[in-house]
C-alpha cells in the first residue's frame, strides 16, 4: 500500500457529493481536450451537438459504430462474469426517488417530467401525486440519473434465495443529469450519458470474489485499449467520520475485504487509501487511468451499498431458512460513462483507431472504372455474410467489416492520402495486375509498405485482428 | 388491386390522428391476449411492470435476450439496405417541437421535461424559454415521441449533395407518449416503447427503389417469423380531400409510384386503397399481418413526407448545381413498436420460441453428481467463445448460445418436464454411458425422440439453426 493520502487532496468524486455512484465527473487535469476531440470528430464525422438539446450527444453513423462496439465488447465480458442484462424504464414517479433517497439528496440535478391523466390511476400513484402537490405542484416523474433504484425494484419483485445469489444485473440505459449549462463540455460533461452499469446483489462472504472479478475485468478491459497496469491507480475510500449508515462492524468487514482484494489484485503498491472519503452508504474503490498524455481520468468505480437494500426492503431466504436476510449491493462500472470513455479514447488514439474499433476498417481504391466491378465484389466479400446476396435475410452472426469503395476517379495518391486522413486502417488497391494475379495490394494506415494478398487472406487477417482486439 | 375500401372502414391509424408516423396502435380485434402474454411471461420471466412507472416495461434478463435478438436481427438487415444507425438525444427544447409541428398537433400526448439553469444559455434557448413562459410556464423540454425531428437536425448539419442520396438513418431510441392510463395494456399500449425506426432522405426518382426495398425487407422479415405472404395485407392511403400540404402534382406522382411498387412487390391482389386516408403531409402504406389466431395487427408502415423537409428547410445540391433542392423524406418501420411486435410473437409462438430467438436454447441435465463436471464442460463448449476460459477477454464475434445446467438432483423425468415447461428448445442429458461414448443424449422440446450426438455435432447443429433462423 502506498502512503496514505488525505481524503480531500483530490477533488471530491461524484458519489460523495450526491448520493449514489457516478463515474463521469473527474479528471486530474482540466480536460482541455474537448477542442481536440471536436477536431477529430469533425474530420471523422463521429458526433455533434445542438443548442436545442444542450449536453445531449448526437452520435453520427461512424461514432455510433464505435459506441456500439464498446457496448458489444462489454456485453460479452459481462456475460462471462455472470451478468444478466435488463432493460429498465427511464421515468419513475417521484415516489420512487423518495424511496431511494434521490429526491432528498439529488433533486436539483434531476430533470422533472410532467405527465397528465393522473386521476385515473392506482393508489401508489395518488400517494405520489399528493406528495407532489404538497411540494412542487406539477412534477410527477423524474428522468432517471442512475439505474440502481430500477434494479432494486426488479430484485424485489421475486422471492429470492441464497441459492441464486449473487444476482448481477447490467444495464446500458440513457441517464440524465441536469448539469449546469456552464459546466457542459464536449463528451466529458454532458446531461445525457450511458454507463456500462451493473449491480450485484450478494451475501457478505461473496464480496471478496465479486470485487476480485470486477477488478480483473477492469484490468483486462483497459489492457485491450493499450492501458497497462502502470497506468492504472486504485483508491479505497473508507467510512466517513460522522455521517454514515450501517454498523461499524459491517464497514470494518467490508473495508478489510476490499483491502485484501486490492493487495491481491491490484498489487499492494498500486493503491492508496482516501481515509474517510467513502460515501455515507458504503466504502468504495475508484479507478483512475493515465492516458497517453499522462492525463488522469476517473473511469471505473466499485461501491458497496448498505443503504439501498434497506430502503427498498430487499431480502432473500438464507441457507438457514431465514426469510428476511438483507443482501449487500455493489454498484460497479468499468468504462464509467461511455461518452467520457469515448472522449478518453479520442485523446488516446488521436483518431488512429485500432482495426477492431475503427468505424472505417478498410477502403478499396479501384485504379480506374474497369476495376470497379472487382472492387465491389471484394467489398462484399470483406463486408462478410451480412452483406452477402446469397442470403435473402442477413444472418445474425459471422465476421463483418466496415469496408468502403472510393471510386472518385482521382489519382491513387490523392485517394490514398485522403483515406489516411480519414483514418482507414487499411487501404486496398485494385488494378489490372491485381486482377490478373487474383490479388489485392494492401497497405496499412501507419506503414507505407505494400503487400499483395488474396481476398481470402485479407478476410482472414481481418478476423485475426478483430478477435485479438488489434 | 382489390375492391376499393372506404377510408373510414378501419379505425384510423395513428398518423392521421396526430402528426407523424406511429405504428404502435391498432389491431383489428380487441387485443385480449394481454392476459395470455402475461401468463407466458410469468412462466418464462420475460418482462414486468410497476405502478411507479405505468406503461413502461421492465424487460427481465430473458426478455432482454429476445428484445436484443430482434434488434440485432434488424440492424443486420438494415445494414444490407444501406441504413446507417445513429444515436440521438431523448429530450429537446420546446422550440424543436414547434419547428416540427408536434407542439401544435401533439402536445397533449408528450411528456414535458423541466430543467433548470436556463438563464445562462444561448439565444435559441432563451427564445424557447420565452415561448414557454407565454404558454405553460415551466415546460422547457419534451421527451421525444418520434425520432424524425432529430434525424432532420442531423441531415441539416452538413452540406448535402445528390451524390450521397439516399441518406438513410436508423435509430432504436426509446420513445415516450403520454397515453391515457386507462388505455395502457401489457406490451401493446405503452408509454415507453422502441421502434426499428428509419428515415430515408431521397430524390423523387428514388422513391420507387426505396419503397420496393422496404417492402421486400418487410416481406423477408415476416417470413423469418413464419408469417407468409398470405398473412400480410397492404393498404395505400391517399391524399385527403381538404387538408393536405404540397402540390397535387407531387401527390399524384408519389401515389402512382406507390401503386406501381405495390402491384409489383406485394402482388396486385394483395393490397387495397384507403381513399383520402393519407396523412396531410403525404401518402402512406400500412402493413397488417395476421397472426396464428387470425388476429390482425398493424406493424410496419411506410410514409412519404413532403412536410418535415420543408419545416426544417432541408436541402441538397442537385446534379445541375442547384443548391436548394428539397429532399423527400420517407418514414418507415418494419417491426413498428418492438414492444408490440414482442407481444405478437408471444401470441404467435405461445412461448415456444424458435431456437434462434429462444432465451433458453438448451439445458443440460447431468444424471448425478458424478456427471456434473462433464455437464459444465459441455455448457462452456456450447456457450461458445464468449465464455471460453482460454480467452482473457471474450472476443467480439463467434457463435454463442444460451445454455444452462440443471443440477438440482431431482429425477431426470421431473427435470425434463420442467425444462419443457420453461420452453428450452433442446434438452441434453449426460450419464455414464454418454461419458464413456463421448456423446450426449439430445431431445427437442417438441419431440420425445432422443438421439446421441457428439458435443461438436450439437454445436454445429446449433450454428445451422441460428444461421437459418430456425
Amino acid at each position: 500500500m502506498r502512503p496514505i493520502l488525505p481524503g480531500n487532496k483530490f477533488p471530491l468524486p461524484y458519489s460523495t457529493r450526491c448520493f449514489v455512484f457516478g463515474g463521469q465527473r473527474w479528471s486530474s487535469s482540466k480536460v482541455s481536450s474537448t477542442q481536440a476531440n471536436q477536431t477529430i470528430s469533425n474530420k471523422q464525422l463521429l458526433y455533434t451537438t445542438d443548442p436545442l438539446t444542450p449536453g445531449s450527444i448526437f452520435f453520427l453513423p461512424h461514432g455510433t459504430r464505435i459506441f456500439n462496439k464498446l457496448i458489444h465488447f462489454m456485453k460479452n465480458q459481462q456475460q462471462k462474469y455472470g451478468f444478466q442484462e435488463v432493460i429498465t424504464p427511464l421515468i419513475y414517479k417521484t415516489k420512487l426517488w423518495e424511496m431511494s433517497g434521490h429526491w432528498e439528496n439529488y433533486k436539483d440535478d434531476m430533470f422533472k417530467v410532467v405527465g397528465h391523466d393522473l386521476s385515473k390511476e392506482e393508489e401508489i400513484h395518488e400517494h405520489s401525486h399528493e406528495h407532489n402537490d404538497n411540494s412542487e405542484g406539477l412534477h410527477d416523474y423524474a428522468l432517471k440519473p442512475m439505474n440502481c433504484p430500477g434494479h432494486c425494484l426488479i430484485f424485489s419483485k421475486f422471492d429470492r434465495s441464497y441459492k441464486e445469489l449473487p444476482v448481477r444485473f447490467s444495464d446500458f440505459s440513457s441517464l440524465h443529469r441536469n448539469e449546469a449549462s456552464g459546466a457542459l463540455s464536449g463528451l466529458t460533461r454532458v446531461r445525457r450519458f450511458h454507463q456500462d452499469d451493473g449491480h450485484i446483489f450478494c451475501e457478505a462472504h461473496q464480496i471478496n470474489e465479486e470485487i476480485t472479478n470486477t477488478l480483473n475485468l477492469i484490468k483486462d478491459t483497459y489492457k485491450v485499449f493499450g492501458i497497462g497496469e502502470n497506468d492504472i491507480e486504485f483508491f479505497l475510500s473508507t467510512r466517513p467520520e460522522d455521517k454514515f449508515i450501517g454498523d461499524v462492524k459491517d464497514w470494518d468487514h467490508a473495508e478489510s475485504e476490499l483491502t485484501a482484494v486490492l493487495d491481491k489484485t491490484a498489487g499492494n503498491d498500486k493503491w492508496s487509501i482516501r481515509e474517510g472519503d467513502g460515501a455515507f452508504y458504503g466504502p468504495k474503490i475508484d479507478i483512475l487511468l493515465k492516458d497517453a498524455f499522462n492525463k488522469k481520468h476517473q473511469v471505473g468505480t466499485i461501491q458497496l451499498d448498505f443503504q439501498l437494500p434497506q430502503r427498498f426492503d430487499l431480502s432473500y431466504k438464507s441457507q438457514s431458512g431465514n426469510n428476511d436476510k438483507r443482501p449487500i449491493m455493489v454498484h460497479r462500472a468499468v468504462f464509467g460513462s461511455l461518452e467520457r470513455f469515448f472522449a478518453i479514447l479520442l485523446d488516446h488514439y488521436q483518431g488512429k483507431w485500432p482495426f477492431w474499433l475503427n468505424p472505417r476498417q478498410a477502403v478499396i481504391i479501384p485504379v480506374n472504372e474497369s476495376h470497379q466491378e472487382a472492387a465491389k465484389a471484394l467489398q462484399k466479400q470483406l463486408q462478410g455474410d451480412i452483406m452477402s446476396e446469397q442470403n435473402e435475410v442477413s444472418p445474425m452472426t459471422g465476421y463483418n467489416f466496415y469496408v468502403d469503395v472510393d471510386d472518385r476517379w482521382e489519382s491513387i495518391g490523392s485517394r490514398t492520402r485522403d483515406a489516411i486522413s480519414k483514418g482507414y486502417s487499411y487501404i486496398l488497391t485494385i488494378g489490372d495486375k491485381d486482377i490478373s494475379s487474383q490479388t489485392v495490394a494492401i497497405r496499412s494506415r501507419d506503414d507505407r509498405k505494400i503487400t499483395s494478398m488474396s481476398a481470402e487472406e485479407i478476410y482472414q487477417k481481418f478476423i485475426d485482428l478483430e478477435r485479438n482486439y488489434l
